[in-house]
C-alpha cells in the first residue's frame, strides 16, 4: 500500500515501539489524536516531552521524584530502618500500591546476569551496602523470582548478612484468587516450602 | 498512594485517554517513555503534534492526504467511475491494504441513526450524488454490517439508483479462516442467501 500521509506513517511507525503497541493499534491511536482537539493533543504532546525532561531520579533511594529526593525519602512517618530493595523502578509502585509497607525503597537498578555482563559493579549494591551500615535493621528483598532475581537475592543476602543487617525475602507462593490445579510445579514447591503457621 | 510524580501522574492519565490503552499500560508505556533517549522522546512528541497539525482531509473523497487531494483521487492510474462509499477513513486504510480495489473512495463520515441526531444532512452524502451525476458507473457500499450501516446503505441504494448509478455492497458471510460452527446465525443466513456460482 502506497503512503497515505507520511504524518500519519511517521506517527504509526513511533507508537508501534512503545511497549505492548502493536501495528494495528497504533493505527487506532493515531486515527483517535487525528480526532482529537488540537489543545488536548498538544497537552499530550507536552505530557510526553515532560515526562522525560522534568522527572529526576532520586538521589537516595534512585526511585523517580520531581524533585531530587523523593517524597517517600523525605516522609519522617516512613522507617528508615527498613528498606525494600527492588529491581526496578516499577517495582516500587507496585509495592506502594497494597499501602502495606512504610519503610523506604532502594533500587538496585537490574539483576545480576553474567552473561549479559551484568556484575555486580553494573548495579547499585554498594550504595546499598554503604546505607546499611548505618542504622538499618532489615533489607527486604522484593526481586523478580526468576533466575537472575534469585541469583542477585542470594547475592545480597550474602552480602547484606556479612554487615549484619537481617534481611529477608518477599514470600513467593500460589498468587491470590488463583488456582492450585494450574499452578507450576516450581510455584507450588515453593509455597510448600515457605508454609506458614495458622 | 501519594503522587510519585506529578509528571508521571499527568503522562498517564492523559495516554489512558487513548483507545485501549488502561492503567496498567498507559503506566508501561510512561515508564518505557522515561527510559528512552530523549531524541527519540522529542521525535515522538512531535509525531503526535505534526499528525494533528499537518494532516489534511482530502476536499474530493474526505479521506486524510498531507497536500488538499489525496495521492487516490490524483492518481490517473485509479478509475475514478468506480467509487467506493466508506462510513469512515479508517475504511480506507482496510480496503487499500487489500490491494484489490482500484477505484476512489468516498467518506461518508459516519452512519445514519436518527436516535443520535444523526439524519442524511449530518453525513457528506449529498457531495457522493453530486459527483454520481457526472460520469460514475458504479458505486461500491462498503459500510459496517450494523443496524446503521444498514440502514444508511438502504438508504444510499435508494437515492443513488434513482440517480442511475449501478450499486453494490461489499459481500457479508463467514470470514475468511473462520469456523461454520462458531458463525452466529445472521452471519449464516447472510452467507446463504449471498451464496454465489462456483
Amino acid at each position: 500500500m502506497k503512503n497515505i500521509s507520511s504524518h500519519l506513517d511517521r506517527a504509526i511507525k513511533l507508537l508501534t515501539k512503545l511497549p505492548g503497541i502493536g501495528p494495528k493499534s497504533a493505527a487506532r491511536i493515531a486515527f483517535n489524536i487525528f480526532t482529537m482537539k488540537i489543545e488536548d493533543v498538544r497537552e499530550l504532546s507536552n505530557a510526553i516531552i515532560s515526562l522525560k525532561e522534568n522527572i529526576k531520579i532520586c538521589s537516595l533511594c534512585g526511585g523517580i521524584s520531581d524533585s531530587d529526593i523523593c517524597w517517600i525519602c523525605v516522609d519522617p512517618s516512613r522507617d528508615a530502618r527498613l528498606i525494600c530493595a527492588v529491581g526496578d523502578i516499577k517495582d516500587i509502585f507496585a509495592i506502594e500500591s497494597t499501602g502495606e509497607f512504610n519503610g523506604v525503597y532502594h533500587v538496585i537498578g537490574g539483576l545480576l546476569s553474567p552473561l549479559d555482563g551484568i556484575g555486580p559493579g553494573e548495579l547499585a549494591i554498594k550504595p546499598l551496602l554503604d546505607k546499611c551500615r548505618s542504622g538499618v535493621e532489615e533489607v527486604i528483598l522484593a526481586l523478580n523470582p526468576t533466575v537472575e532475581g534469585d541469583a542477585t537475592s542470594l547475592y545480597l543476602a550474602r552480602e547484606l548478612s556479612q554487615i549484619g543487617v537481617e534481611v529477608t525475602r518477599i514470600a513467593r507462593g500460589i498468587p491470590i484468587g488463583s488456582n492450585l490445579e494450574f499452578a507450576d510445579i516450581a510455584t507450588i514447591a515453593k509455597s510448600l516450602n515457605g508454609r506458614q503457621k495458622c
